[in-house]
């Protein structure tokens, strides 16, 4: 997997198709992925048509990639599948509670990242939507997702038409404690924090926005208290539809 | 990444040191992996200590993995390290939200699957906990991690001591579903379904747990309505503690 030191995320895609042999062989490895219970708890819907893109595309704020990609990939937190296999067999599933959909979202999750790895490893190009979190009863529609699955990671993939710098990353011992968590002192902080400040696009960045400093960036514009609480809501209302909550 | 296609859960765990120098090389390149607004809302704790190690293990309901793996790393989807940042470059924080807690465990159990992929590529074996988010709060508690801090995986990790059999998975069209999901009509289950039902261990397991279908062992002895229900409230209290409801 030598890949992963030179991974970035791609958004502009070739004209070319990903074969449905290879994209399935990619799928089907990913399944080795270790699994609750070995019970699957995923379920991967394959956007191939231009009009389901079109479809998905508002869901995802409109990002191009959506309609761009040859292949987008919506993976779901799924207890459905497992929960009709339990009804027919004589066992009553309890999996409409909050648990079961850590549980099923975690598989998603683990399942998407070993297919991320592979994809890459493979010369296929790809971008995380993690705004399939955002509004999920628009993809719950969309796709027609039945109670007990849940959209938690949208892919675009396709063979890669840039190359991206490297994007830049914490030094590990911002992230790594040992024994026990230890907080961050102001000194920390501005350790692990300086060098991405003072990145020029990220200097840039700050200065075309009106801004006085990176952070205001995330709470101000990107990621605004106001639509993290809303879109909160929205989020839970969708669980308790699907009937996890 | 080809030892995708063998990879097996490890249990048991030579006695032999993993360096901190590979792990550390694992942990960090392991952050190559997307991540939200490139904000790496994750940390690891990594237990190393007998004393600690026995202290996680009620959490993780004494499997001894937890105590006999020379590594137990616990990932936590990490919300605190981002808010003091904010805070300290004048930038008001919204993060004590559902959506922000969904956004940084995704960010976590990604950065934790490629950071398994690099391992078992490594030759290392581990096995992933699921019991994470059963008693969330004893492993708060222990590891002393603060509000916008919540842990969503452990991983043991060591060197292989066993050679386990591969584990079945279920055929890939009974989880890729083309445009829009298609539910599951009694013929796909039984298709989807008897293979597994059929495996000589899964017959025995039913046999000896006096049961009738392998269904059953999952809703009346391994992931009951009764104890998901009540972990759900476990876990939406410790949530709720560390402030992300």
């Amino acid at each position: 997997m030598k890949t992963i030191n030179t991974r970035r995320s791609i958004r502009k895609y070739a004209k070319k198709e990903v074969g449905e042999e290879l994209l399935n062989k990619l799928l089907s490895e990913a399944a080795r992925t270790q699994t609750m219970g070995n019970l699957q708890l995923y379920s991967v819907v394959v956007t191939r048509s231009d009009e389901m893109k079109a479809r998905l595309a508002p869901a995802h704020f409109n990002q191009p990639m959506v309609t761009e990609a040859p292949v987008v990939l919506t993976i779901c937190a799924d207890y459905n599948r497992t929960s009709i296999w339990c009804r027919n067999r004589k066992a009553e599933p309890g999996y409409d509670n909050m648990l079961s959909f850590i549980n099923a979202a975690t598989d998603a999750l683990l399942y998407t990242q070993t297919f991320c790895n592979l994809a890459e490893e493979e010369g296929l190009g790809l971008c995380f939507l993690g705004t399939t979190v955002y509004m999920p009863q628009m993809i719950i529609d969309t796709l027609q997702l039945p109670e007990l699955v849940m959209p938690v990671a949208t892919i675009t993939l396709g063979w890669p038409a840039e190359e991206p710098a490297l994007s830049d990353r914490l030094p590990e011992e911002s992230f790594i404690h040992s024994e026990k968590y230890s907080n961050y002192s102001a000194a920390d902080i501005d350790k692990y924090y300086s060098p991405k400040e003072a990145l020029p696009e990220n200097q840039e960045f700050v200065r075309i926005n009106n801004k006085e400093t990176l952070a205001q960036i995330f709470t101000d514009i990107r990621y605004t208290k106001k639509d993290c609480e809303a879109m909160s809501e929205g989020f839970i209302e969708a669980l308790k539809r699907q009937k996890f909550m």
